[in-house]
């Protein structure tokens, strides 16, 4: 065999197959390797007159058909079977070589895998690669970790099957070790959070508009114009609109209300938890999904008949326009929470990551893509070390036009009895962060009157505590 | 020496101090033990008079001086400390001997521990310890884990110092290995929710109702001798009533508003959401302190002037009134999922914790210790596989006479710009439990579309997936 392979891709599934495919198609020539040859054979038979592959049988035939620095693609299951990939590749590879593992890996480890291969002289490169089997074939949006120097050999073939929006690739060297697979993860994570405010905000135009499925999915359509034009609100129009054809009534009222999920909104709740940043929004919608899933607990509250509200009022103003502006406030608010995580993390982790970059690579691709980041790209363009996204003008301009809005919004949802975890916990977020004084200050009084935990004071520096136990209940400085 | 000690004490900071005090005082012989032998000396100088004590100065004679089978307590700093202390210990002890770890260690850590004693035939009890150093003198709550049958030789000796309501004891056996840590873990979790939540009732009271915090006081005092009566809110109205010698100011105003905490309220959130429980009062909490202790970013909110509202009317009703209700309510709910995530825990580990049983240990010694423990305990007394709190009896009708209110302060809340992320996630977890639909079903709706997640329908068991790129959208089984 004269012709050897730029990249290979190991596991090949849905996902690898179309990687593969992408590769080809665009000139390269690609090494395929799956753990049972038929899934190979097979991708070759069906997509061989796409490109040029090279089917290989076992392991070693397939790094010895790579060019070097041979550049591995693994798309095998996160966990176990990823090492179990990597420990059967690493012995056959050469100091310079890439392993590059494009599945849903967690960050931690990533930084494990990483910090092991580069004894070995290898190159292990974490990527977030989103926007599913589709994306994987027409253009993800592409978040590659690992060392920078790895990126000279392999990020032009990533750029090349990445999206595009205006000719630029999704895809940027995102920061060292686990970097990829952090932000790829809160990526995922925000994707939640978008999820749970268009449902919620769906939930009002159908129980408080009394709008039907199929003319909620119209004012979607009309959202999707406007700055709320995204992927995912364009889909849910879709999906709005859909009629059962065995029932004839609207799809969405013959799916089960039960909300599935895969682990990476958890884990970015997680991950946010031991960073300190508060990222309420995914929080709530990673619990609205396991409280939907909570069969028995639903049940036993059906069966007792928990009361909703004795009466409400009618909402005071437009519905239809405020839930838009909640949707929208609410919004930013889980995006400056997740850019937050992902400043806290660079930070935490000397990733040095560009925020204005991530938003730029999410603009398509993947299924957050939405007209909105590019005012987030062009809010850290500015301002590479934004405290938070709803300081910038765009965005403050948005939240200052839409609050009063919002707050109706999350009064009638108390009022009637609509459950808006995401929309009332964004604008507690919101008030919170702008209140100028917070009770916190009581807490920190209780801590210290039960565990001595000793506070602050706003007039001087120092830690204090109070001797709660005695009579005067003087100070001391601690 | 002839004279035996019935229990050791190693690590005498103040907590291991307090607890082996409590001990001597209760008439049991006391070995005490610490990595330098000055504090050893120092307690018994200064409380030898209080009992019995053997003080040692290294661990072999702290280790010889205890009778078989022995028990030692360590109250070290949780992680690598404890390990130390263990691995200092474990070789010097014999088949049978019990290491009691009284700190606040993860319940996985324990597990882990628990598992590797075993081998060597010794009994490793994980015991939360609840009250602080007061109640670890007085009588603290305790919760014990590790093996049922180390209870019998150790529990009569906790049961002597634990706090006592109408004559029991606040220390039953929680559990196997780790569940002990874990019911102590998610005590501080709800500690945490029940914090935020009186943080919002005292602003709310503030800034909506105009009272200042001698008279918040009066209300919370009022509080206590009704249905929310608890040694939160009691400290609540000190520390609220409490004027600042330096400036005459209410210390609650000169205390800095950015609350601290130690990390146990974080695991909780984190273990309840790889539980698949939704905590998200003890969530929102922990986020609420998170949020007021990022000072840049709050910094940043203030110079760009995030705007408030426009205006708002005033609370329709009476706001006093309408705040119990509020707290009481969302005070139900953040112990409903707290004892929900015990649930799942005691199933996902084999634990068989018995709910009721930690509503009763709590109901005196701890931080939450509150009258509204009883009707927690008679609530899993009644029915101990309740699926919620919510349904039973006593907790319907509260939250039935409350919701009218609840939704009025969340309104209000909302209105005014006074961030209640607590009464208003709240809020959305009962109205979310109580739906007969959720908008659910367009998130699997949206998942199917963009990822082929499936879904299930109301009308049929199966999986199901729409082939959405296609013209005509066809259902598939899948």
């Amino acid at each position: 065999m004269s012709e050897k392979a730029q990249i290979g891709v190991t596991g090949l599934a849905v996902m690898g197959r179309n990687l593969a495919r992408n590769f080809a198609r665009h000139g390269h020539t690609v090494a395929l390797h799956n753990r049972s040859y038929g899934r190979t054979k097979e991708l070759v038979e069906q997509f061989g007159h796409e490109g040029t592959f090279i089917p290989a049988e076992t392991a070693e035939e397939f790094v010895a058909s790579l060019e070097r620095p041979r550049r591995v693609v693994i798309m095998v299951k996160a966990g176990g079977p990823t090492d179990a990939v990597i420990d059967e590749f690493a012995p056959l590879l050469e100091p310079g070589d890439m392993l590059i593992d494009a599945g849903n890996a967690h960050y931690l480890d990533t930084r494990r895998r990483e910090a092991a291969l580069k004894e070995k002289g290898l190159h292990f490169v974490g990527a977030g690669v989103s926007g599913g089997e589709e994306g994987a074939l027409h253009g993800p949006s592409i978040m590659p970790g690992g060392p920078k120097e790895s990126y000279d050999a392999l990020g032009p073939l990533l750029e090349d099957i990445a999206a595009k929006v205006d000719g630029e690739p999704c895809c940027v060297h995102v920061g060292p070790d686990g970097a990829g697979h952090f932000v790829k993860m809160v990526h995922n994570g925000i994707e939640y959070a978008d999820m749970q405010l268009i449902a919620e905000a769906y939930d009002l135009l159908r129980q408080v508009g009394g709008h039907e499925p199929g003319e909620i999915a119209e004012i979607f359509s009309g959202w999707n114009e406007g700055r709320l034009g995204s992927y995912l609100i364009e889909i849910t129009a879709e999906v709005l609109k859909q009629v059962d054809a065995a029932s004839g009534k609207p799809f969405v009222d013959i799916v089960l209300d039960q909300a599935e999920q895969k682990g990476t909104g958890r884990w970015t709740v997680q991950a946010a938890l031991d960073l300190g940043v508060p990222v309420s929004g995914i929080a709530e919608s990673v619990f609205a999904r396991a409280l939907s899933g909570g069969a028995d607990v639903r049940k036993a509250a059906a069966d007792a008949g928990l009361p909703g509200p004795s009466a409400a009022a009618a909402h005071p103003g437009d519905l239809q326009a405020d839930v838009e502006q909640a949707l929208f406030a609410s919004k930013i608010v889980a995006y400056a929470q997740g850019f937050q995580q992902i400043q806290a993390a660079s930070k935490e982790y000397d990733w040095e990551i560009d925020p204005g970059a991530m938003a730029k690579i999410w603009r398509a691709g993947c299924i957050i893509r939405a007209k909105f980041l590019d005012f987030i790209k062009q809010a850290y363009d500015k301002q590479p070390e934004l405290a938070t996204l709803l300081v910038d003008d765009y965005f403050l301009d948005a939240v200052s036009g839409a609050q009063d809005a919002w707050r109706r919004v999350v009064a009638t949802s108390a009022a009637h009895g609509i459950p808006s975890p995401g929309f009332s916990s964004a604008l507690a977020y919101y008030d919170g962060l702008r209140a100028e004084r917070l009770p916190a200050a009581l807490i920190q009084g209780q801590r210290d009157f039960f565990g001595a935990h000793t506070y602050r004071r706003v007039d001087k520096p120092g830690s204090f505590h109070t001797l709660w136990a005695t009579d005067d209940r003087t100070e001391i400085e601690s």
